[in-house]
């Protein structure tokens, strides 16, 4: 199956790279034409611009846009909605608000077009392992694409299948994609996806800052251990309820550099994280763990907050503290 | 009415200072010869050693110990436990944890000796305004030394009397002192307060840290305001819901310094704080906003934890991702 | 000085009335006419219909929009646009987002008409002690108001003044208002005030939670005190770091019901308190005090969460855990 | 080798046919003498007390403890301490308090008697897949039981080897059990295990709370999305960043009863979660998912909490508010 693909950056390379490898042919452009050069040389067809990318593919069109949420995928969805033909597929392989999806798929219906949002989870390791994703848009061309989304997903591999799984349920859930609702469903389940990656993390993060710590020359010499954190890590890899892969990538980190000297701790969050929290307080949902999360990553890329300094000042006032300073 | 006192610090001090303003008697030791000679010119009895101040008092005698809690209130109150006579009155003033208040009014009344624990809120502002006490204690003894107690509290003042309390509810509440029950419960109902307090002052650090951000340069310029964080406490302490003496103080705060330079931001914090969090768990109750406040006050003194880091790490293995520095 | 006020519920009502009894003209409406009616008796100027109420003031004209936030508000504005004449000034005191008061003011400003935006705390106390507001808009249109704006306010009262507030400072916000800037900054400060003031109720109410249960028949006998709440509460008036009016409330409700068996429990929320947690998420500012009580709420009103039950269920999965049932 | 068990509940009587499986011998005790019946037949040497036991093992014996944490292991361990020798072992495998295993060591050392505590994760999967174990106690005594653990262990199995794991570290870690440190560190890892254990726990049902509300009635039909929950845990154990053992637990939950009509929801904690929190608040680690985790369990099994009647009762104070009934 044909398909265009906009935007060749780790993401949008690898997707090509997958689909290419599965026998599938890809008509690809990037504003970035060293990266379009490259994957010519693997096998696509690079192009010079959008209408390029447009008449190079038979119709109906199915064109994959893979690039930064905001301006620049709006930018360029707007522009195809201009160039494509009625019939002809957009889908938006990114990380955008899915309120932005169902808007986009209101509009682009009027012209004719189909609309297709794709949450895909896998990052670098996606080209090996496959992407899962997370599909919102008309049942009917999610089914036409089918043969697209196959060959990017994991596909059963050798997991074990879930026990009293129906048989007559959709077993693209097996293989590793599903066509979650209407447009914007496919990234809202890809948001709340990450709000979860976000909880796993966090709680990891705090579990092992307490072994960490019960390590730590501040505690009395007879209230201290001497824990080994990468073998605790390697360990509950093996048979306990937290394994799962965020812990096989703590196991990897810890056995590389234990002290995690290399990583600055500023948090970076993205916006599926932010919007979870907004999707719960729409919907009221209590999610203490979730917020908790990104919170945490806000404070960890701040000194101090100018909420603590406000706290100094209250018990200055009320109780004559000084604080020491921060250590 | 006669009171020994031992430990002539800040609180110690003045609490010696209310006392004979309003008339009482009181027999001082302090390790340090200083805060004893000064406080023998202002009227007090000083003394040398704690046999002394046993001595200088009248039986059935009632000693005040306003030490830091931990080893120097034990070992003073051991070393009275061996020196005072059964009826005598043992009060330790401090910020003691109840269950060791609960164990020495046991350990004592094998004796004959009472123990009577205080819970005392007024910092320094309690020699002008009077001490909010919380006693526990056998119930005749705290009627014994009620004189001592009416002295040292804020008494009826002009605050409005509250709707609807009963004609026959106990009067020592307006006055500005209770008694809560047995040894311990005093110290309970101010360590209570205390978790109730970091809660409202992690409240009001929350909401000003946001009233600043939305002045912040790092906000588009048509999304910030140029908001008077002064002038905002100063007029919520008019008539609004969250008006209160941790605004009050907030409000000196901000006209002194607006942008809290003078404040480290590294937020200490005591046990009472944390015992709340351990008598909310050992009673199953949920206390998310108290054990946050707690929360913000360690993070406050950290540049960054090992858990921060750990999700850096995290991030690295799955998405390849390089945090920036922190700001 | 004259008002038209459109919306005389419990704070429209109120805020005539406070005008009249300074000496200030009120023309009123509202689609209720026994609240028109009533009105009339007590002074005011009761008017049949918006044109009716705009005919009966005088240019350039003031009204006040105290009406639910949302469509009434939006549609009363709207039609008040069309009716007004450049210079009017249109003034909403409710409960409204302040994005939609910044995209209302430049509405308006096209057709010549001033915007204000009035965060106004107070309830149902207003009328008595007078409201504390917080006010968005152009400065000279503020000023034009100030003899409303004073009048409505609590003024100095017998509150004690600020140590160290400059003298050149602004004395409105001593007074109970302030000027906090452009459209949206009055409901802007007002939220965040919401925010603070969920923060505190939830720090007390988890305080009492905890001196509740401790007095529980669920807890070991030599485990359980028998404490006071009411007295507790009323000690704490005196003297406390948590002396508040949200304290003087809570001793209000322990002397009258110290069961609190009147009151179910299931508490509502509004706009500000959701819109306080997406503006620091939107300012990347960690809020989990102001977010936990806002949680709080939510779970507060449901028997149990969809997640309450997987955690039930993941239980059963990996421990062949079986839940009591709830009691 | 040789092995007494006392305790032959599910974990007990399941390690004990996990070791004759691998070929070790076993000597079993339990007050239940079907247990100890059911386990001879499957070739356990049965007997019916613990000097019996102690009799029925060669020095230095081993002697595993499985019961119930508190005054079951503990009084077990007592009267173990009188009958065994020198040189023999208690272990215990149950879920003790880290500080009374410290505690224990030392008075069993007095005696000659080697103290192991296991950390034993693994629940009703244990015999079919293995025990990942985390032990405290002396090296060489850990040393002397390695047949045992190692036959107890899950394995290398076919799991990833870690990258960049030295292969200079102790590969018991990649069997699945680890030599934690000195007696107490064994349960203090597992307890910390729990601790994240709950935090991954109520991040996934934070997040399927918002997917499962995204579907509910209460939203306007606009906003509302038809999510298949059960495809949704389906499709993220394949190439997901949250794909973990809990997710298939989900998966497996969400194929049999999608609604989880089956679950009361009110979540129960054990021991670890709550010593988790404690040990984060003595070595000051900010834990605010651990901590929320285990606040949600306590908020499950209650309908309404004291403290929120207070928010209610001070909304009734301040704005007049009636809270409608919980739905």
């Amino acid at each position: 199956m044909q398909l265009g693909i906009i935007g060749l950056g780790r993401m949008g390379g690898n997707i090509a790279r997958r689909l290419m490898l599965k026998g599938h042919e890809t008509v690809v452009y990037d504003r970035n034409t060293d990266f379009v050069a490259t994957l010519s040389k693997e096998g696509a067809t690079g192009v010079a611009d959008l209408p390029a990318l447009v008449a190079g593919l038979t119709a109906p069109r199915a064109v994959w846009v893979m690039l930064p949420a905001g301006a620049p995928t709006e930018d360029t969805i707007t522009e195809l909605g201009k160039l494509l033909q009625p019939g002809d597929v957009i889908i938006d392989g990114g990380n955008t608000y899915y309120k932005d999806d169902i808007r986009r798929g209101q509009e682009l219906a009027q012209k004719g077009l189909h609309y297709i949002d794709v949450g895909t989870s896998g990052g670098v390791w996606g080209l090996e392992r496959g992407y899962c994703m997370m599909i919102g848009g008309d049942a009917e061309v999610v089914r036409r694409l089918d043969p697209l989304f196959d060959a990017l997903a994991p596909g059963l591999g050798n997991i074990p299948r879930t026990r009293d799984r129906s048989p007559t349920a959709d077993d693209r859930a097996e293989r590793g994609y599903i066509h979650a609702g209407p447009p914007g469903s496919g990234h809202f389940v890809k948001m709340i996806h990450n709000g979860i990656e976000y909880g796993m993390m966090q709680a990891f993060a705090e579990g092992f800052d307490i072994l960490k710590t019960k390590n730590a020359d501040s505690l009395p010499a007879d209230q201290r251990f001497d824990l080994n954190l990468g073998d605790i890590a390697e360990v509950w890899r093996r048979g306990s309820v937290v394994s799962s892969w965020l812990l096989d990538l703590t196991a990897d980190a810890l056995a590389t550099d234990p002290k995690l000297d290399n990583y600055s701790g500023a948090v970076a969050d993205s916006g599926e994280g932010r919007w979870t929290i907004e999707a719960a307080i729409e919907q009221a949902v209590p999610v203490p763990v979730l917020s908790s999360s990104l919170f945490a990553r806000f404070r960890s890329r701040q000194q101090s907050t100018y909420g603590d300094k406000l706290l100094s000042a209250m018990r200055f006032g009320f109780g004559g503290h000084v604080e020491t300073p921060k250590k």
